[in-house]
């Protein structure tokens, strides 16, 4: 019973894209620990990753080799993706967050048996899931090979999706505009905040009559009144109150593929501030999706929202996008291209951003992004939500 | 606005006991960067741990720091904890996924400054958020420092909770009643995956008309069928079919603080085989709970477990239990004390653990868990929903 929502030719292809980097690179082996990255190569979707495990490419194997925990190895990875049972190798269970015994020691083991321990081999230096502890381990277990920084090598192969990579996104942006919907169909002065949460969660997860959402990388932001300046704040149980101005950051995800989106809502009246903020965020973020189109850079299209900013004297200091898609938490952002300066990232088509000027303050923020595809000649975008401060 | 569930004195005295192990393992500096412990030290509770940032604990200033992306520092960690603003430090948004500047040399700029350039100094080598990458910088910004493995030094501290830190686990536990009879509840032949996990993770998030729920460490797990003897599958938006035996493993969570729970469910008839193993799975969970009370070690409760299993002539070879409490995304599991054997951590009171005894084959599983508190002479269950297998 596979799962995986490609065909075995779309993964051998991103394969031989992968491996034409690491050859580039003069890497023999990539070992894999981002669970995105996993996902993208063999079509490993499991919440497994709280564990070590890697996956293993190599310039001499087509198909690459799964080394995890045993009760992930053969009933999940094995059951669920196109790898042959003799490249799935499993640690035994006393490895599990143990004093005695890691599990790169075991990984090391693997690689040596299989003649990898004198060879080049890339780690994802600042993977989340590569610790600290796990790099010395493997240094140890692995004293005649060569390491080399491979960080982001998947990332900036899976920067420019398949169209059916695309097709997953536009179902995602179906879901999060129902999940953003239901959001503000919730939210209420007197509603607790983790009501509204809730009916997000629940939109998120239920999707369409068609087809269902999955988790999303990040759990709904939703910083409100005086803390709405801190964009990464979650919910709690307390009520909200008129007067109120907040955001709801969220997005919808299908098949592990996500389209994420920000909108700003003041409950009942508003400041003047707060919806000329919001006028001119959105302007700003028009205009910078006006500027995507293939070979436009990252920097230029931020360039186009600082200009809108200036003139209405605004500054703004954190970058206003990344590229986003297939992920696990705790991010639904790639890590490779951002909408900042300095940035000179060639736009191409399939690649996907979400582009989000924040506007943080001291004692409120506003928010309003859009997720999109770059076309042949501009932008789609993939949800349909309208761009606007919401006054409920 | 500071919204931490406890008192300062509290989090004063968790700080005395973390300085104490840090005396006796002669750390000067300890940088923490698991959002659990940051969280359990300062009271810290954002979605920013996808990007660098740690709180400074020093022998020598009673107040830790925290140094993180501008945007969570000022709006985020002097509103929402009881950090002075002199003691928060943010670096800019450039840093952020950036390849040309690393925010652990902003981190290694603040610490040479603050004088701790020469100390020694601990980090937490295997957590999550402690890239291999994070500890090169380190190590290139503070050549001069020594640096000392304190992985799970705080995690240690907290095995032990104090009586408002249990008061919130036992809301979680009235949380995870609820969510695991709404996902019970919605859970049917024909009904989709996508739709019981729905149910489910808008009743963690509700909570009860007194107290609201919070996002959970883990999402729902719900491995079905064939695939059931995975435990990490989460869902997709296929139908069940009659006979399909599966599982949720699920958590309630408050203010970060969880309870777990798994429960087994058969939809229509059933095979004998599920129905013993389900029988011996709760005679042997009940079996290592009557050996649960203060003095006992893990080991000695897991052997119990086994002593029911093997009269049967089974066997498990996986660890069948675990600590567990605050905790953020991926893992409500404390990386400390596991029930199995070997471990021979000794019971002592208001340790809480999840006991999750779950026997995966090739083609089903059965799990059937309960987390619990100990007592003066025994233990506490969190939750009431019956140990035993549902036939639905």
């Amino acid at each position: 019973m596979m799962r995986m929502p490609f065909t075995k030719a779309e993964y051998l292809e991103r394969l031989s894209k992968v491996k034409a980097s690491m050859s580039e690179k003069g890497i023999d082996v990539l070992l894999i620990t981002d669970p995105a990255n996993m996902n993208y190569v063999i079509g490993y979707d499991a919440w497994s990753f709280y564990v070590h495990q890697i996956v293993v490419v190599t310039l001499d194997d087509e198909m690459p080799r799964f080394i995890g925990r045993y009760m992930d190895a053969f009933c999940g990875a094995v059951k669920t993706t196109y790898l042959e049972k003799d490249h799935v190798h499993a640690y035994s269970d006393d490895h599990v967050q143990s004093t005695i015994k890691h599990p790169m020691d075991y990984m090391a083991k693997v690689l040596t048996e299989l003649g990898y321990d004198k060879k080049r081999i890339g780690v994802e230096m600042d993977a989340y899931w590569f610790t600290a502890m796990a790099y010395e381990r493997l240094k140890v277990g692995l004293p005649n090979a060569q390491f080399v920084n491979a960080h982001n090598l998947v990332n900036w192969v899976k920067i420019i999706k398949s169209d059916a990579e695309i097709e997953l996104m536009r179902k995602a942006g179906k879901i999060v505009d129902l999940a953003m919907k239901a959001g503000i169909d919730a939210l209420d002065v007197g509603v607790r905040q983790c009501d509204v949460a809730a009916a997000i969660l629940h939109a998120q997860t239920v999707g369409t009559p068609e087809f269902g959402g999955d988790y999303i990388a990040i759990e709904p932001l939703m910083p409100a009144g005086e803390t709405a300046g801190a964009p990464h704040l979650t919910w709690d149980d307390s009520r909200y109150t008129t007067g109120t101005t907040m955001y709801i950051e969220i997005a919808g995800a299908y098949k592990r593929y996500h389209c994420p989106m920000c909108r700003t809502i003041s409950l009942g009246e508003t400041s003047k501030q707060v919806e000329d903020v919001a006028k001119i965020t959105v302007e700003g973020l028009n205009a910078a999706l006006e500027t995507v189109k293939p070979g436009v850079t990252c920097e230029e299209v931020e360039a186009a929202w600082r200009n809108v900013l200036s003139k209405y004297g605004y500054a703004k200091e954190s970058r206003i996008g990344y590229s986003t898609g297939l992920n696990y938490p705790p991010d639904w952002g790639e890590h490779t291209a951002s909408l900042r300066p300095g940035d000179k990232t060639v736009l191409q088509p399939n690649m996907t951003f979400h582009c989000i000027p924040g506007m943080y303050f001291d004692d409120f923020g506003v928010s309003i992004s859009q997720c999109i595809r770059v076309t042949e000649n501009g932008h789609e975008e993939f949800a349909k939500y309208p761009k606007e401060l919401v006054i409920k």
